[in-house]
């Protein structure tokens, strides 16, 4: 941590602020310029609150070296994680494909999908019950039972299912239901029910928030984990921008730099951003191609008529088609699809 | 709502929405040009999922005239409505102003500051007891012991008191200590605590999601008053740019807007964005000269030693003199400050 | 500028780093914690090339302390620096008010509106003779003929006039017409036609690029600055964000932080980024109160024919009414408006 | 075009209008609901002001449905265009391959790179030699003597050559040394420039401005193409989002959005937006699995001593390596990379 001093800051000024950190056991460096002095922090930091030393008097700006997240860091693991969803790990050297209906919308249609993106290669089923639709008039999902709906047809096709979470009293129903547990961009910075699922022995994919920087992101994985759940896979959705052509921007760069900076698994729901078939393909190869641990995609047998998402929901063909370009670019880059 | 067909679309494909429209009572005109067809949807549409029309075959694009949201839409009230915190009402005439600090440290620091923000005008007295911060290694707050100080000083000071809720186990718990309950930006789109904020009879402050745009904002409102409860008032905080020398980007302009779509009534909280006191006191006078009907403000009498956001926090006499200011702009568009 | 180098980096290459360092007469102090070392570099850094520094081997990340403008900071400079169109100041204790049609149509209209905003108190006449559209298929300007019409309205009016430049060959024709340049906001990077501003003596008006940051501008107008060319004014014009509702985001916080930084005259537009005469008053009014050292504000006398952002222009009744307010307002902060 | 009208609007104001659409040849139908009337106007409207209509007296809000481009638009043209450098064709059946260093630092340097590009498979050698930098105070290029440079070291190797133009003064020069002129992101709304442009025989690159929308920089497209050069390839090269761990955010879907909206050819630039090179090798990737014509990269052999840029340079050698993966990854979409 870097600690710039206003010009002409006064010794004691400079001072109270050595003492609070030498308390928290924290070494100093003062480099002091004609102009200017600045104190370079040396030690364990994570427990220092910079917003706390931003109002010290005489301190100009603080600026952190080190990440603010700790647990989730590749300093503080270099090894990939792998974390698995039943029996398919996410973060080795194969990529894991999620696909299913944005939403489960009856009992027949997520048995039926169940099985196309099985056969076709899917290694686990996702299908929402609980939808976060922003406005209250829309379907909401069909709750307890579209979970129950959702575990048969995982059940039935052999594959893992995964829903998503909106609120820390459903922990217990999802816990029975399903296989992994979801949590949607807009509850990224939901910090209590963050520190809820680090306390249970599922794997959780955690969704970047919609204007989340990859640090707040980060350290949103890191309540998680602090709270003893290590299991998290990340999970890139789009961020928001300007450009309106596509409903969110996908950072598909998010995906090296969090290699770099963390050792979770990350994949990349092109589905939502895109809000279009035709570019959720582009995007879900660019993905592989780009170092994605897995991709997760909606899938629909009659998106026409879909309750929710449907016009960005592949064909159970054009999700085949795009199965076999994907094992193609992976091994691109030294990695393949996961065999069923 | 306008549902532009694809060129060249067949007549079957228009039928079958056609047919979707007609069953929910919506009454359509075509337009026919010679490479564009149109079909124009009149009626109640509150109820329509556009996602859905979009997953046609044949449709281009869709596109809302009317708002998403309707009962918080200035459409369906022409009205200004004034929620009142305690006896002090929000979007009368007058303007009110919120003070106090970021977070309730102890028990004598609060009630300190309640009765010098009491004594400078303030109408409302703030302290955050359940603080969300995005590093899990930083000061969380003193949790329920916060609100019962809290409590106690805004009584001692004769003023109501608002805190942020962050999950719906806390409900009862901020039911019982404080005269309103804060969303804060992080929880904006957490639909199940909306909703169960709406079942409860205290006002809301709602704070913007940092990436919400207005339209995502008053749909947000909408959940709290379709759950039956109509006290909200919005606040403005800022939202997410790529401008780094403030920490958010505070959206003034979103107080005229609001103002025209909206019958609900508006304050502006300029501390959090801002992080630095210079910047906030100019904010301040801005916000009121754009047209708020409110004001919320960080104060602490010993910012340099603040366990949170202390940078921003006002000392009680920029405080006092704020208000003197804020006095003078609010008369020059034929408002005042509330007398206490 | 602080240099953090990987873990573990080689001595040789820090001794690359600081050769390169001493040679440009910089000095070094290393902190040298148990994981990372850090280069603290002392002294005149404004010929630092940062993006040279961050290529050599070792270096982890490259953090620039002080501004990389230079005379335009407030280091530089700290006291106000006044610029004048014609006789008017901006800078100064009092405000300055720039107004007139977005474009200038014909003669008589120039002239009507040249008599009307000097009635009401402008000080100085605003025209567009070239516009820089964003579709070839619009209004493109009338060219010098609105030049010369713009300069004999101002002429008559006994104001000073200013009108936007969009291409270095056209100084010359713009020295002879008008008494201050303004460089549009989808210029503001356009760097050779900066330089060329910088070699001539009239004022420029600067306004800010619709996404460049605070520092970007100040960099920008250092271009004119060094030139040779000080008298710059700053002009806020609203950014880009994810926000629909308003054409552009009025950064409003941009007044005082350029206070902070930068000597020069800071002025905001608020017409082109809110799109609608109501709302331009508002911010308008919120500008003045945040600090600003003038408005340029579009006003029309027949908006509903206007040529060129009609619905934004305020009509001549409008603007008095908000003359009379903005009288009021900058007393507040100890201003005025200037007496004509 | 959709008119959407003010609830309750007058009759006259509704002739207002449609007088003057029908004085443009355009047809009106009228829907007139309880609550809402809009307009739907058909025929041509690409010579329509938007803003003017929306200037009319009880005009709600205009929606434009067609594109406001209109050569650029695949509407205008359904083939694909292929603009070829020299002979390399962008836009076929194949991709082709851009790369060299940032800057022409020296006449050694550019031989030896242009050498070595050609011989690991690039079809055309890049080389600054005017810089457009953000601080007037860092390395601005060798001018007149790198375009020189550049010119040789292409003649040598045997392919073409392109450089980035920032001036009108500029092009004759140009025009002499290089096979195709680059429009920076900073220029790309420089429309003197860009008409310009519009009236030479080369072929233009034209990077997508840094806050541009897909909309505005096919305007921008459109400048040049109506001036009479339909010789245009457009290249993403990252938006400005609140992003800072890259410089800015690479936006793929821009590529499958444009292959949807215009016939031109869409290269990607990923080297400054990611600023590091191992983050540009994965986007270079990905960028042809989105479906990319081309790639353009910068290459240096000695990027530690690199006068601009160095940081994100890839090693020749790195460069050999990602032209064989290229050539994987273009063969599942069904493509290849061009044959020298």
């Amino acid at each position: 941590m870097i600690i710039v001093l206003n010009p002409h800051v006064k010794e004691e000024h400079i001072e109270r602020i050595s003492d609070y950190l030498h308390k928290l056991n924290l070494k100093i460096h003062t480099s002091q310029g004609e102009e200017q002095t600045i104190l370079g922090v040396i030690g364990d930091i994570s427990c220092v609150d910079i917003e706390k030393i931003k109002g010290f008097e005489g301190v100009n700006k603080v600026i952190r070296i080190s990440e603010s997240y700790k647990q989730c860091s590749r300093t503080f693991n270099p090894t990939d994680t792998i974390v698995s969803i039943g029996n398919v790990p996410f973060g080795g050297k194969d990529i894991a494909i999620i696909a299913g209906p944005c939403s489960v919308e009856n009992e027949k249609m997520i048995h039926k999908l169940a099985m196309e993106v099985k056969r076709y290669g899917a290694h686990v089923l996702r299908g929402g019950a609980f939808k976060p639709r922003s406005s209250p008039y829309t379907f909401q999902g069909l709750g307890e039972t579209g979970l129950k709906y959702l575990r048969d047809a995982a059940f039935s096709a052999g594959i893992p299912s995964v829903s998503e979470i909106m609120t820390i009293g459903d922990i217990d129903l999802f816990y029975n239901y399903v296989d992994a547990l979801q949590v949607g961009a807009r509850n990224m910075q939901n910090y209590s029910l963050l520190k809820a699922l680090g306390t249970i022995d599922k794997p959780i994919i955690l969704k970047r928030g919609m204007s989340a920087t990859i640090e707040e992101w980060l350290n949103a994985a890191e309540y998680i984990v602090t709270g003893g759940n290590q299991r998290v896979i990340l999970c890139e959705r789009g961020i928001r921008t300007y450009e309106t052509s596509t409903r969110f921007t996908l950072d598909l760069s998010s995906v090296p730099v969090i290699k770099k900076l963390s050792h979770l698994p990350i994949i990349v729901d092109p589905s939502h951003a895109m809000g279009n078939r035709d570019l959720v393909i582009s995007m879900a190869r660019a993905a592989v191609a780009a170092g994605a641990d897995g991709i997760m995609v909606e899938v629909h047998d009659d998106p026409n008529n879909a309750l929710s998402d449907g016009p960005q929901s592949l064909y159970p063909k054009q999700f085949n088609q795009l199965m076999k370009e994907l094992h193609i670019i992976s091994q691109v880059i030294g990695r393949g699809v996961i065999k069923q």
